[in-house]
């Protein structure tokens, strides 16, 4: 009589054959691009005390959200935020059709390129030029728009696409959060429909999880067709004490890791780290002149002087470009 | 020498014994309180079709998105929408603080529970109402007052906690489309933050994918103490044509299936049912006055007139409770 083995038995083997197969190795490393120091540390223990079951700071699947602001956390923002080359580019395109620009501000500098008498027309003219170029269109076409900028506009200095100027140890890091259960969000001062366009391919994040600066739309249906347009008039400003209005509204509940870089992440830290239970606060410190740009207290553009005062007192993680990060973009393709 | 299985044989004889072990039976019936008829078909074949990798209308997960209106659609809302029976429960419940209220409107009607007076204040009156009764808090607040409301708060027809009012085809459908890896939002003309409260235990819905009408709320530090505070003026209503701009504010995608039962949800039809491949519109048709309420184009809440006229020239679903729902609610506790 042959011997047959018993459905226990089969099933130990096939886990024994199993284990066998994959080999001995160790699972790959999810942070190659972070170095062995403390920030590294104190981003893993909080991702192994909040997934471990055993531990009194446990949280489920569903609460596990971590937000992260976008530029100057996610991807580079200087010499200028990125959107806003996007908007002087936008200009010359439109500029044909708009010939009063050539001689009106801040439209005369977008054009010229010059970018003091830009910073001249304030937060005004920053205002006018991005609902010049931002509304008005319908929300496919300006979607399609930004796709076409993102294809061929390059950064001067560092001389790469804008799209692979995202942080490659930031995007390990959204990767090993969605790993453990993490469902990761932007929130970012930028606009909404500017960043979903691109947010899934530069960080494998959905349009619905991204939370920005809006301008108002409205709903028309022209020759049949349902669209949503765009209008001239300011809807959300996601910014500073905005980041958690925008949370709260958007999300809905309070996450437990908030990523930034600036002031403009004050509150945003504030409101995501306050409350139960292990939290996690993190600014990332520009301080790396040589592979980036180095810039802290004063600057006009990302400016980061209350966080770095607070930190400290507050538990939040500073994180040095400089120290922490072995690799800052992935290589250039 | 005794036989020991290779490998192969050792996983196919698992599989082997599985599979014995779950039993020879079909899967359960996902839609038990559907009747075998024309709409239920209907559904079913939508879902078929675009879960199928062979179908030319297959749709990707992460693109598999159903938004429900909730008012008349996931639960009842006759003879009023239950957010206002809150908001009367909530007049009564601050009156002690407000004396002023016994002589004003609409306070006085709410207080006295006489809904004609109620109804004569309009809108505006309403909006007074839910004002008073919605804002001022902290969100925090305003969560445990609507907690504690629905733990004991009953339908006095219906005689059943508004709780137990939801429709039990309705969630049966929910759970089939996530099993079939949908996404399912609500996207309600009622308060965004009332609604989340309720929405998970009620529909297996978390708050970040609960759209609705809202007031403005500001972020403040009291003490210490991080706080969203309510304040009285409107945000956004999401209604009518605010629901296309709704799901494109909050979502940013367009979704392929949407199910409403009022004129309320027409532009939602239009702007889901429109665009390109397989797509579903359905409208729940409250025609059984024995189990729930019979009404449509004339009734003052939950009017249906535009939309029993257009749909079928639009190809939209009209679901009759009264014939294709075998069940409306859950059995009683």
């Amino acid at each position: 009589m042959k011997t047959r083995p018993a459905p226990a038995i089969a099933a130990v083997m096939l886990a024994v054959l199993l284990a066998l197969a994959a080999g001995p190795g160790r699972a790959a490393d999810p942070l190659p691009s972070w170095s062995a120091g403390p920030a590294r540390q104190r981003i893993v223990a909080f991702v192994k005390t909040v997934t471990d079951q055993a531990s009194k700071d446990y949280v489920a699947p569903a609460d596990r959200i971590a937000v992260f602001d976008n530029d100057g956390t996610l991807w580079s923002e200087q010499s200028a935020y990125f959107q806003l080359a996007f908007a002087i580019d936008r200009v010359k395109a439109l500029a044909p059709s708009r010939p009063e620009w050539k001689t009106t501000q801040p439209f005369k500098a977008a054009l010229e390129g010059d970018m003091q008498a830009l910073a001249a027309s304030g937060e005004k003219g920053l205002l006018e030029l991005v609902m010049a170029t931002h509304a008005g269109s319908t929300s496919d076409e300006f979607a399609q728009a930004v796709r076409d900028w993102a294809k061929t506009a390059r950064h001067s200095r560092l001389n790469r696409p804008y799209t692979e100027l995202t942080f490659r140890p930031m995007r390990e890091l959204l990767d090993y959060l969605r790993a453990n259960g993490f469902r990761t969000y932007i929130v970012s001062g930028g606009g909404v429909e500017f960043l979903r366009v691109l947010s899934q391919e530069l960080y494998g994040i959905p349009p619905e999880q991204v939370i920005g600066s809006s301008i108002r739309t409205r709903y028309e249906v022209r020759d049949g067709t349902p669209l949503i347009v765009r209008l001239p008039e300011i809807d959300f400003v996601d910014d500073k004490a905005g980041k958690p209005v925008g949370i709260h509204k958007f999300i809905g509940r309070r996450p437990i890791a908030a990523f930034g870089n600036s002031d403009g992440d004050f509150e945003m830290l504030e409101y995501v780290t306050y409350g139960p239970g292990a939290r996690l606060g993190v600014l990332v410190h520009h301080d790396d002149a040589a592979r980036e740009y180095a810039y802290d207290r004063k600057s006009p553009i990302g400016k980061l002087d209350g966080g770095l005062d607070e930190a400290q007192r507050r538990n939040w993680l500073v994180v040095s470009m400089k120290d922490d990060w072995r690799a800052i973009y992935a290589p250039a393709r």
